[in-house]
C-alpha cells in the first residue's frame, strides 16, 4: 500500500515540475506536438490494436456485456476519430496569454487579468479509452500537465495511448512527465490522487454517479463534476406547436442515452387538450414510452401513470415523464425540484414567458425554442469539451479550452506605491 | 448532538430556498435593502454597542490580548466604517444579469452567457465582527443567499448585526431567511455546515491557517481560500534603484501585518554590491531587520544569517529575507519555490525581463515597478473583496461582486433541431 501511495505522490509531483515548462510553451509547439500525437496514432496503429485485444480478449473473459466491449474497441473507425479530434484541438485558439480588462486605476497603475493555465488536470474516468486521448490533447493545449486514471478494463489501451503522448512530447523537445497514466488498477490509486493537493489542481470525474460521488466525498482537491442529466422542455401555452414537435422528437429520440437527452416533459394545460393526442402518435411512431401524470393518462394514449420515483429519472431510454401545469410558475417549480441543472428548454412564441424562463432557470444551459441536445461544447461553440458541469464554481455547462484555464491579475507600474 | 445537525441542516435549506427569490431580485430592491442595513447600523447603534460589550467583557474574563479585544470592539468608527463600506457596495455595478460573448451558431441559435448568482455562499471566519456586515453585503448584492459563522468570542455581536441584516431583508418584502447566522458557538457546526452540499454552494474561510486547512480537508464543498501571502520583490539587474527603494518600502512597511505586504526581497548579483549598503540605511531608519544570504549578510549592515525555515516565512512584522540571486530565472525559481502564489514584483527597466516576467510567474497577482500592496481589490479596481484567493479554481486574486457569481449558458432559438 505505501509503495502505492509514495509512486502517485511522486508521479504528481513530476507532473507538477513539467507543467511548469507547459504553461509558457508558444502555442505553435504546442499544436507541433499535437500533430505528432496524430501521426503516431497512424503510425502505430497496429500496436495500438494488439493492446487493445489484450482489454477485450480479458473483458470476454469477465464477462462484459457487449456494449461494454463495443465501447472498449479501438477500432480504425476510433482510431480516426481521435486523430480527427487532435486537429480540432490544434485548429481552437489557444486563451493561454490572452490579456483582457486591461485598465488605467487612480494610482496610475495598469491592470489587466491573464489567462493561464490550471496546472496539473488528473482525469478519472471510466471504459471508453479514447477519452485518454481527447482529454490529454485539450490539457496539453490549455498549458495543463494532465494525470489520466482510466477504468481497469482498458488498462492495457490506456498504457499504450499514453506512451504515444508521452513519445509525442519528447520528439517534440517537451518533458515527457507532463502526461501521466495511472498505470495500477487498484482502486486505492484514487484514493491517494486525490489526496495530492499540492500538485494537482483540479479532477475530473466522468462516469457513473458511483464513481462521481466517491471522488466528491474523498477530495482535497477542487472537482468539477455532472452527476447527470434531468433535462425537461416546458410547453408553454403560447407555444407553437409546430417548432415544439421536432424539439421534443430530436430532444428525445435523436440519441437517448445521452446527458442532454430529453427525460421530462412539462405542458400548459390550456394546450394539452389539442397537443397531447397529437404528441401520443409521435411518441407511438418513434417507440417512445411514457409515464405521466392522471391528466397526461387521460390525453396522452398509451401513457401509464407515473409513480412518485419516475419523476427527475434520468431514463437514457425511449421513455419519458409527461406533466400538465397550470402556468409557467408551476413548470418552473418542477424544474426546481426535479431537474438536475443540466438544460431545460422552454417552447414559446411569448416575449416575457421567454426572457423569465431564461433569467430565473437554474440550470448550465437554459434555452427558448432549441433541442436540448444543443448543450454540448461543440454546439454552443466552445469547440472539443472535456465535459459539462451542473456545480456553479468556476465552470457550469460544458468545459472547453477555456474553462481549463484561469486568470492571474497582471499590474504595469511604473514605480507606484500605495498611499 | 444530533440537535445541531439538525439545526444546521434546515437553516442551510431555508437559506437555500431564501436564495431562489434573491436571485431575480432587481439591482434597485438589493440596494434598497443594502441602504435600510445601513441606516438600521446607525439608529440601532446603542443596541449594537450593548450587545457587542457583552463579547468584550467575555472576552477580558478569557484573558484575550489587547490586540484581539480591539479586532472585537464596534466602536463608533467600526460602525461608521461598515456604514461607509455598505454605500461603497451600493454603488457597485451588479454583475447579475449581465449577458456576454452572445454569437449565433451555425446551427441558427444564438448562444450567450448570463451571470447568475452562486446560491448560498457560507462564511466561517474568526474575530472581526465587521466582517458579517461587509461579507453578508457583498453576497447579498450579488443575489447570494449567505450563512455567517464568526468567531465564538464575537457571537453576541454577529447575533445582533444578523437579526439588523434580516430586519432589513423583511422590511423590504424580502425572505429573511436569506441571511443567517450560526448561533452556536459548538465547533461541531463547522463540521456540519461543510457537509450540506444540497444546500450550500461555496464555502469561504478568513482567518488562521488552521481554520483554513480544517475547512479544506473536511468541506464536501468547493473552498475558496488563501493559506498566506508570502510576498517577493526581485530587483533585477536593470532596475531604475530610485524606483525600487520606495516601492521595497512601501511594501514592507506600510501595513507590515498583512497578507500583501512584502516578506522576501531577491536582489541581482550585478546590483548588490552598490544596492544593499544604501537599503541598509533605509531599512535601519524604519526600524526592518534582516536575515539574509551570506552575500547580503556581508553586504548589508545589521543583516543576520538566514536560517533555512526563514526562506518562505510570512513574517507579518518589520522583518524580511533578502537574497542575493545571479538571474531572473534564479529569482523565479526561488518565488516557485517559496512564495505562495499571492503577490510577485519585479522592479526593472528591461522590457523583456518584464514581460517574461508577468507571463511565467505564478501567483494571483504579478507586478512590474509596483508595490505589493496593490493587490487588493479596491486598488485592482473590483470594489469591495471578500477574501483574496490563492487557488486557481474559479477565482485567482482578490475576489469582488463578479467572483460571487457564475454564468450560464442562454440559447436563443426558433425552433432548431440537432441535425
Amino acid at each position: 500500500m505505501m509503495l502505492i501511495e509514495q509512486a502517485i505522490r511522486e508521479m504528481a509531483a513530476r507532473t507538477r515540475t513539467a507543467s511548469q515548462d507547459l504553461a509558457t510553451l508558444p502555442t505553435a509547439a504546442k499544436n507541433k506536438m499535437l500533430a505528432t500525437v496524430a501521426a503516431l496514432l497512424e503510425s502505430e496503429k497496429d500496436l495500438i490494436q494488439a493492446e487493445n485485444s489484450k482489454d477485450i480478449a480479458a473483458g470476454k473473459e469477465r464477462g462484459l456485456s457487449a456494449a461494454m466491449l463495443d465501447r472498449l474497441q479501438l477500432s480504425d473507425a476510433v482510431i480516426a476519430g481521435m486523430v480527427t479530434g487532435l486537429s480540432e484541438v490544434i485548429s481552437l485558439p489557444d486563451p493561454v496569454g490572452r490579456i483582457s480588462d486591461m485598465t488605467r486605476r487612480p494610482s496610475g497603475i495598469s491592470v489587466g487579468r491573464m489567462r493561464i493555465p490550471l496546472g496539473v488536470v488528473a482525469m478519472i474516468y471510466e471504459s471508453r479509452p479514447n477519452v485518454t486521448i481527447d482529454a490529454a490533447a485539450l490539457c496539453l493545449k490549455a498549458g495543463n500537465g494532465v494525470i489520466l486514471r482510466g477504468g481497469s478494463e482498458a488498462i492495457h489501451s490506456n498504457i499504450i495511448l499514453a506512451n504515444l503522448l508521452q513519445r509525442a512530447l519528447q520528439e517534440n523537445g517537451i518533458n515527457g512527465d507532463a502526461v501521466q497514466v495511472v498505470d495500477t488498477t487498484d482502486r486505492q490509486a484514487i484514493q491517494f490522487l486525490l489526496q495530492q493537493e499540492e500538485s494537482i489542481d483540479l479532477i475530473i470525474p466522468r462516469g457513473g454517479e458511483g464513481l462521481i460521488r466517491f471522488v466528491t466525498e474523498n477530495s482535497r482537491i477542487p472537482v468539477l463534476k455532472h452527476y447527470k442529466g434531468v433535462c425537461h422542455i416546458y410547453i408553454d401555452r403560447d407555444a407553437d406547436l409546430d417548432k415544439a414537435t421536432p424539439i421534443i422528437m430530436n430532444s428525445k429520440t435523436q440519441r437517448p442515452g445521452v446527458c442532454n437527452a430529453l427525460e421530462g416533459l412539462l405542458v400548459h394545460r390550456d394546450v394539452a387538450g389539442q397537443y397531447l393526442p397529437q404528441l401520443a402518435d409521435e411518441f407511438s411512431r418513434a417507440g417512445v414510452s411514457v409515464v405521466g401524470c392522471p391528466e397526461t393518462v387521460a390525453l396522452l394514449a398509451g401513457a401509464e401513470p407515473a409513480a412518485e420515483d419516475d419523476w427527475g429519472t434520468e431514463w437514457l431510454q425511449l421513455k419519458l415523464c409527461v406533466k400538465v401545469v397550470g402556468s409557467t410558475e408551476e413548470a418552473k417549480a418542477y424544474i426546481a425540484r426535479y431537474g438536475s441543472k443540466h438544460t431545460e428548454t422552454i417552447v414559446t412564441e411569448n416575449y416575457s414567458a421567454a426572457q423569465d424562463f431564461l433569467a430565473s432557470v437554474d440550470a448550465s444551459a437554459v434555452m427558448v425554442n432549441a433541442s436540448t441536445r444543443f448543450n454540448d461544447g461543440g454546439q454552443l461553440g466552445l469547440g472539443t469539451e472535456i465535459g459539462i458541469s451542473t456545480t456553479k464554481l468556476h465552470s457550469y455547462g460544458p468545459m472547453g479550452l477555456e474553462e481549463l484555464t484561469t486568470r492571474k491579475f497582471i499590474v504595469y507600474g511604473n514605480g507606484q506605491v500605495r498611499e
